[in-house]
């Protein structure tokens, strides 16, 4: 417990909890804050635009003054294809290193743009490493820019950007980031990893309500990014251009997800910003992780890439394991878990993030215990294929 | 007063009215839906976003079975350019029917898109005629589908969406429309009105809050947009294909603002519908433009073409009148109004929409007198100017 912990309080009587990568569970004032109405012309909504943009900046630490944020309406993927339009030149190619279906969302996103592209796919969960991402870069000489995921939700791997954007850089080149389901919980701050832009969104580790995202970008690519985007909605400069000169997003925005997420904002400083949350999930997946594996499940990845996002177990090998049961007798005792996303073999996932504690993953372990206990799963202990699948993971 | 006619409950202490075209005052039972968290993946949302999406349909009247309703994440415009990015394939061209900023929009859109377009500029308010869209038709062999604005909020003009339907299909051509600020309160039904597609919002006369929009479109132009959209995040074939397949959202959908539109379509059925509500927003116009003639003001259009969305209004030639100033009055009393968007004179709007009754009418009526006196204005007559634009409506 550092002296920032802020209490986490349960949801509602009958609520479950969200062990998802978001929509998560939230504080009730975040809700709470949404009973209101605003006018998105008014003053009073253009200074919670403001200050939003302003406290979200200043979790890039020292240098963030070269930055500038832009909130965009719409899910993460539409800020992820907000940020590929509109810092990707026309003329421009990407090298998207995906190893998940998130980072297969942007290579599929560079085909609908019509720009150039080339993937360097890791499989279901393999981190792409440095020494790699060099060769290829090394031997294309008109890749303008490396697209990396921060954490990778499919497996729950978290990438190792901090190398990603050494060899990038000293190729010459500029890395874009996806770190939707990261930024808040785990650094990026512009000091220690450098890149031209990033995006995250509001329902992830900053646990407000879903909505809207965000592009964080160099103010220098902000104002080269002219002209370049595929799309009216989705343009980021000209967000940023209007939001500059205005104070107002260029469409109606969503006042009261904003209004949700600015108390979300207020409630992360509490805890003490990207460090204190950071903490308090490592210490969910920590309690979760070892209890489960007391229970016999083994998680896909090892210790070295297991996030504080979400973390994703094999189902077990026993007969007497159905996963859609498993689901419904989990909700049944207050907890939403996730579907695996792993092509190979069967999984699951329990995210990491929102308004939890040890002690909820305490309990969640227990429910697990119960569930398999209920549907006579005396072995949790996954298939074979599964164990040779992870095996590569150590080649 | 109809058997239909719900409750009009005021803001909570201290809140004002919006009176603007969106986001708009909603009931606090609208708001309160949002108090709780959802899982985007689980049973019991898919089944609130297929209660929606049925609801909607609903509103087409007779004929709807033939017509899909797809929500998409963002504001209106986001689901104006997934309209047409989707449904005018890339060797289309459109005529978009422009009279304000919404016409322009579209227009501005197809440019972004790279797709063929011509204009039908008409100005700020005038509305586009059947005979001169019959003509351009004729002329151009090559137009494949007229876009056309329903309710204008630039100027709040309701557009002749019948008779411009009418002379598009007898010329073989296909008919999008933006209901943005209509569809709910205005019959679009498709017995009535020839379309393809329509698209709205959230958080305009269903009186939910700002986040997502929808598309209604014929099954069979649903099926032949497939890889027809020039953006993965708008691309309204596949939000469709998925949401068929899987009854989800493909990319997470702004859980708490579908749940309060649920509840805007309960409280917009208790109404009475598209009648009830239409017939409440007149009555919001007739008792307010009333008073504010009695006021001296001037409306921008005739009667005939005044909606029950939004009415504009002159600004008073007054030298003791400063928009500024009077927007700051009215916000002081309660409530807000809206600049206006005309180019050549200087206006204001006020809308009609959201949990207002003539009772709150009256009242706006009432703190626009006290704002005048309060200014110093005897005279809230607009300038000669003004009436001289508008006598260009009769021409």
């Amino acid at each position: 417990m550092t002296a920032h912990q802020t209490e986490i309080l349960p949801p509602r009587l009958g609520e479950p909890y969200l062990l998802t990568p978001g929509p998560l569970t939230t504080s009730f004032p975040v809700k709470e804050a949404m009973l209101k109405d605003w006018g998105s012309w008014d003053d009073d909504f253009r200074a919670m635009t403001r200050d939003m943009r302003t406290r979200l900046l200043a979790l890039l630490g020292p240098g963030a003054d070269d930055f500038d944020c832009v909130p965009m309406q719409g899910s993460g993927s539409f800020c992820v294809e907000a940020m590929l339009g509109s810092f990707i030149p026309k003329t421009g190619k990407a090298l998207v290193l995906a190893n998940g279906a998130y980072g297969q969302r942007s290579a599929k996103t560079m085909e609908y743009l019509g720009r150039g592209y080339i993937v360097l796919d890791k499989g279901d969960y393999l981190p792409p490493r440095g020494d790699e991402v060099a060769r290829i870069l090394a031997d294309d000489a008109a890749i303008t820019h490396v697209v990396a995921i921060h954490c990778e939700t499919s497996s729950g791997i978290l990438n190792p950007v901090e190398e990603i954007s050494e060899v990038t850089y000293a190729a010459g080149r500029k890395l874009l980031v996806d770190s939707m389901s990261a930024f808040g919980a785990i650094p990026l701050e512009v000091a220690q990893v450098r890149y031209e832009a990033m995006v995250s969104s509001a329902n992830k580790c900053i646990e407000g309500v879903p909505g809207f995202g965000f592009v964080i970008a160099r103010k220098s690519e902000l104002e080269a990014a002219k002209g370049n985007s595929h799309s009216l909605s989705l343009d980021v400069h000209a967000q940023w251009a209007n939001m500059e000169k205005t104070g107002q997003w260029r469409f109606t925005p969503p006042t009261h997800v904003v209004a949700a997420f600015l108390e979300a904002l207020r409630g992360h400083e509490a805890e003490g910003g990207v460090a204190g949350r950071g903490a308090r999930y490592a210490r969910n997946r920590d309690v979760m992780v070892d209890g489960m594996r007391d229970l016999g499940f083994e998680t896909l990845l090892k210790d070295r890439w297991l996030s504080p996002i979400i973390v994703t177990f094999f189902c077990p090998a026993s007969a007497a394991f159905e996963f859609g049961k498993f689901y419904e007798l989990m909700k049944a005792k207050g907890f939403i878990i996730y579907p695996g996303k792993l092509t190979v073999v069967d999984s699951f996932r329990i995210g990491c993030i929102g308004q939890m504690d040890e002690n909820v993953m305490r309990q969640v372990v227990e429910a697990a215990a119960a569930a398999l206990s209920e549907m006579g799963v005396n072995d949790a202990s996954p298939p074979q294929a599964a164990l040779e699948e992870r095996a590569k993971l150590a080649a």
